[in-house]
C-alpha cells in the first residue's frame, strides 16, 4: 500500500520535499496558503523528474499521486510522514505544529525543516513532544541525500529508516545544538566570505573558484578530516594535527573563539579518524582520491563547467592536428583510457571501444568540414551500424591509437573501418561503421552537401588503393573484455 | 626547447609539483637534502601518471626528465620556474630564497608555495624582491586546477601564463592577506569542526559525511556565491542576504567578529554577483547546477564511494527480479537515459547504446550463474563480437527497455539478440552479441562449467521457437545519433 506524504509549506525546500516522496512512490498532499503554490512545486517537480531518475541504473520511478489543499487538518490526517516547511520563526512553527498535532495520526513521523531552532525549542508546549524532530535537507532535496536528524532517539531512528527507503543519507545528530552540523560550516564560510568582499580581498566570483577548483571537488567525496588524514601522510592525523594546530592561534580567519588543542582533543580526533578510515592505508586513501576526483572531474568535463571547463581549455588549446596523410589510413585517435571508462576491476567496458571510435568518426567528420557549424545549418551524419570485435583486453591507463579507412563515400552512405591498437602496437579492436548523412529538420536522410562530397571523394580515392579489411571471421576469436 | 622547472623541496607538495611540471613536458630537478626524496617523489609520480593523462581526451603526455640534487645553485641555474615548498619556518625561507636568488636567472619565477606567509614577509630582505611571490597550490598538486597567486602585478601575470600552460587555474589575490583566500575557508570549518568533535556533537566521520553527502557537492561546482544566488530565487541576491544575514547575530558558529551588514556591503555582494552568474537566469542555473550533480553523483557512484555509495546501496536493495518468463524475449533491462550519457545536445552518445546491451548481457549472465562468485572462481564471458543497429535517437529522461534473445548456445559461444526500445514500444536500436566464454587464468577460450551449460541450454531451448531476427538489412535505415 502507498505511504503518505504531507508536506506543509510548499516553497523550494518543500516543493524538494514533495519531489523526493513523490518520485518515490509516496502519494504526497500539498499544504499551502499561496495560490501560486500548484505552480511552484511543479517547477520544483520538473526539475527533480528530469534528475532524480537519472541517477539510478536500474530504476524507473512510479510517481504516487500528488493532490494540493490549503487546510492542515486535510492534510495531514492520513498522512505516515508530515513535514513542515513554513518560513523560520517560531511563533508560526508553534502555531502550524499545534495545528498538525491535532489532527494527524499519533504514529505519524513529524519532522521540520528547519536551519537554525533546535527540537526543544519546536516542542515547547506541543501536546507529543516526542513526535516533533528536526529532519533539515539541503537544496536540491530531491538530489543530495544528507539530512540531518535531531530529535528523541526512538523518533529519529524511525526516521532514518524511512528516509534511507527515499535514497537518503540521514545523519543523526548526538546533541541539539543551534543550526545543527553542516550550516554551522556554512555560516563560518559564510562570514569569513563577507568579511573577503568588505576588505576588498576577493569578489564572489573569486571566491567561489577558490572553492571548486580546489577543496570544494576534495570535499565532494571525501569531507574535512579524511583528507587531512592523507596530508598527515603515513605519520597520521596526530602528526598533520601537531603541524598544523598552532595555526589555530594564527590570523588565518577573522572568526575566532578557537578551542585549545589539548592532548585529550587531539587523542580523541585521531582515535576517530582511525575508527573511520582505519581500514586503509594513507596510498589506498591517495588512489581512492584520486580516482574519485578523476570521474568527478571528467564528469564535470561532459558538463563543460568548473573544473571540467578548465579541462576542456587546456585539452582545446593541444588539439592535435587532423591528420595530413590521406594516401594511408588516417591517424585519428590517440589517447590516455581514463579510469572512468573501466569496470571495478580495471577493464576497459565494451561500450568505451564504441566511444573511441565514434570519437574516430568524428575527426573523419572535422577532417571534411562536417563540422560544429555544418550541424548548425541543419545537417550531419548519424551512425547507423557498428560492427565492432574486440580482440584484446585494454585497461586504465593504456595509451591508444586508432587508424582509420574510408571504406565507402558514396551519396548519403560514409563507410569507415577503424583498427585501435596499443601504443605497442597490439590490435586491441576492430569498428565497421556505417554513417547516413541526414537532414537534422526532417530526421531523414538526404546527400552532403558538394564541398563535404568533394572531400569525402577525395578522401576515398587516395584510400582507394589501400587493402580492404577482411570479412570478420567468426572463430578463433582474440579474447577481450566482458 | 623544453623548459626547467626547479622544485626546491620534495615533501608531498613539491613531489606533486615536480609530477605537474614533468607530465607537461618540463624538464624538473629537484632539490631536497633528505635521502629518501628520490622515493618520495616517485611515490607521488606514481599517483599522477594513473591520473592526471586520464583527464584529457587526446593528450598524450610526452614527460620531461627528472633528476635530483641536494644544491639549490645546481638546481636553479638554468630553471624558468623554481617552486620553494620547504618547512614553513620564515627564517628557512629567508635562507633558501637568499641562496636561489644568488644563483638563479633574474627573470626565472620564483614562486613559493607557503600556506601561511604573505609575499611582503617572504620578500624581506631579498635582493630581488619583485621577483619572489606566493604560488600557493592544493593537494594533489597534479589533480587540482587551483593555485593562489599573491605578489607584484607583472610578477603574477607571467606566472599565471605558464601555469595555465600546464592545465592550472591560477587565482591573482588582489591583496595579500594571512593564509591568502581558500585556507581562510578551510581555517573557519577546521576551527568549527574542533568545537563539535570536543563538545560531542559529532565525530570526525559524521563531520565528513555532514560535508560529503551535501554541500561539498554543491561546492565541487558551484561554490558559495552562486549555489546562495540560486537559494535566493528569482528574487536574487538581495533577497538571500536579507533571509539570512540576521543569522550572522545568532550562534550559529562558535566563530564571532562578524562583519555589519551595511547596505553597501549588501550592494557589493549583489553586484558582483550579477557580475558573475547574471547571464543565466535562476532556472537555468538550477538545471545546471542539477546535471552537474547528477553528472559528479554518477562519477561516484561507478567508484562505489560518498553519495556515489549511497546510491549504490539504494540500487541495490530495489533490483528488479531475474527474468522469469523464458519462453519469450527476456525482459533485461528496465530504465531511463541519464545525463551523462547524452552529448551537448542531449542525445544518447552512440556508445551509451552499446552500454545498454553490455548490461543486458550481464543480466542473461547472472541468470545462467556466470557471476561474480563464477568471475571468482577464474571464469568469465568475454564479448567478442557486437553488431549494433541505430533505428532511432536516444535522449536524456528517456525510459527505455531491452528484450533479449539467446540465438546460440553452443560449447564456448553464446550469441545473444538484444532490441532496446523506448517505453512507447519504439525500436532504438539491436544488438547481435557475441561472446565467448574464458579462463580468466589463461585468457584463452574453454568450456564452461556444467552447471552454466545446463541452464544455458534451458533458456535456448525454450526461446527456439521464437522467430529468429532477421539479417540485417544495409538499405533504408532509420536515422540515430551520431
Amino acid at each position: 500500500m502507498s505511504r503518505i506524504a504531507a508536506i506543509i509549506g510548499g516553497g523550494v525546500i518543500g516543493g524538494g520535499w514533495a519531489a523526493r516522496f513523490l518520485l518515490n512512490g509516496w502519494n504526497v498532499i500539498v499544504c499551502d496558503p499561496d495560490p501560486e503554490a500548484e505552480r511552484k512545486i511543479s517547477e520544483v517537480l520538473g526539475n527533480a523528474r528530469r534528475s532524480l531518475p537519472a541517477l539510478s541504473d536500474h530504476r524507473v520511478m512510479q510517481e504516487g499521486s500528488l493532490t494540493f489543499t490549503t487546510a492542515i487538518a486535510t492534510a495531514v490526517k492520513d498522512a505516515d510522514w508530515i513535514q513542515e516547511s513554513v518560513p523560520e520563526r517560531l511563533e508560526i512553527k508553534h502555531n502550524v505544529i499545534a495545528e498538525i498535532q491535532s489532527h494527524c495520526k499519533p504514529q505519524a513521523l513529524l519532522g521540520s525543516s528547519t536551519s537554525g531552532f533546535k527540537p526543544s525549542e519546536l516542542q515547547q508546549g506541543a501536546a507529543n513532544a516526542a513526535q516533533i524532530f528536526v529532519a533539515h535537507p539541503f537544496n536540491p532535496v530531491y538530489l543530495l541525500p544528507l539530512i540531518e536528524l535531531v530529535g528523541h532517539p526512538d523518533t529519529t531512528a524511525k526516521a532514518k529508516t524511512t528516509l534511507q527507503h527515499i535514497g537518503m543519507a540521514p545523519l543523526i545528530v548526538r546533541k541539539e545544538i543551534d543550526a545543527h552540523i553542516a550550516d554551522r560550516f556554512l555560516e563560518a564560510v559564510w562570514r569569513e566570505g563577507l568579511w573577503l568582499i568588505k576588505d576588498g580581498i576577493a569578489t564572489t566570483e573569486e571566491i567561489d573558484d577558490s572553492i571548486r577548483y580546489g577543496f570544494g571537488l576534495r570535499w565532494a567525496q571525501m569531507g574535512l578530516f579524511e583528507t587531512y588524514r592523507i596530508a598527515g601522510g603515513e605519520a597520521g592525523m596526530k602528526h598533520f594535527i601537531a603541524q598544523f594546530g598552532p595555526c589555530l592561534s594564527w590570523p588565518w580567519t577573522k572568526l575566532m573563539d578557537v578551542p585549545e588543542l589539548t592532548d585529550e582533543l587531539v587523542d580523541k580526533i585521531a582515535s576517530q579518524s582511525d575508527e573511520q578510515s582505519g581500514q586503509h592505508t594513507i596510498r589506498e586513501l591517495e588512489r581512492i582520491r584520486d580516482d574519485n576526483l578523476v570521474a568527478m572531474m571528467r564528469a564535470l568535463k561532459s558538463r563543460d563547467w568548473g573544473a571540467g571547463a578548465i579541462i576542456n581549455a587546456d585539452d582545446n588549446a593541444r588539439r592535435p592536428p587532423l591528420p595530413q596523410d590521406i594516401t594511408q589510413p588516417l591517424n585519428t585517435i590517440h589517447r590516455v583510457i581514463p579510469i572512468d571508462w573501466t569496470d571495478y576491476n580495471g577493464h576497459m567496458n565494451e561500450s568505451r571501444y564504441g566511444q573511441v571510435f565514434s570519437d574516430a568518426g568524428d575527426v573523419v567528420m572535422a577532417m571534411v568540414g562536417a563540422d560544429t557549424d555544418y550541424i548548425r545549418e541543419g545537417l550531419s551524419y548519424f551512425t547507423v551500424d557498428n560492427h565492432i570485435t574486440y580482440r584484446n583486453e585494454t585497461h586504465a591507463a593504456d595509451e591508444i591509437y586508432v587508424r582509420t579507412q574510408v571504406l565507402q563515400a558514396q551519396g548519403k552512405k560514409l563507410r569507415l573501418y577503424h583498427e585501435m591498437f596499443r601504443a605497442n602496437d597490439e590490435l586491441l579492436a576492430t569498428c565497421n561503421q556505417l554513417l547516413i548523412h541526414v537532414s537534422l529538420e526532417t530526421r531523414r536522410s538526404c546527400e552532403p552537401g558538394a564541398a563535404i562530397t568533394d572531400k569525402l571523394n577525395e578522401l576515398h580515392s587516395a584510400q582507394s588503393q589501400l587493402p580492404q579489411p577482411d570479412t570478420l571471421p567468426d572463430a578463433e576469436w582474440h579474447v577481450a573484455n566482458s
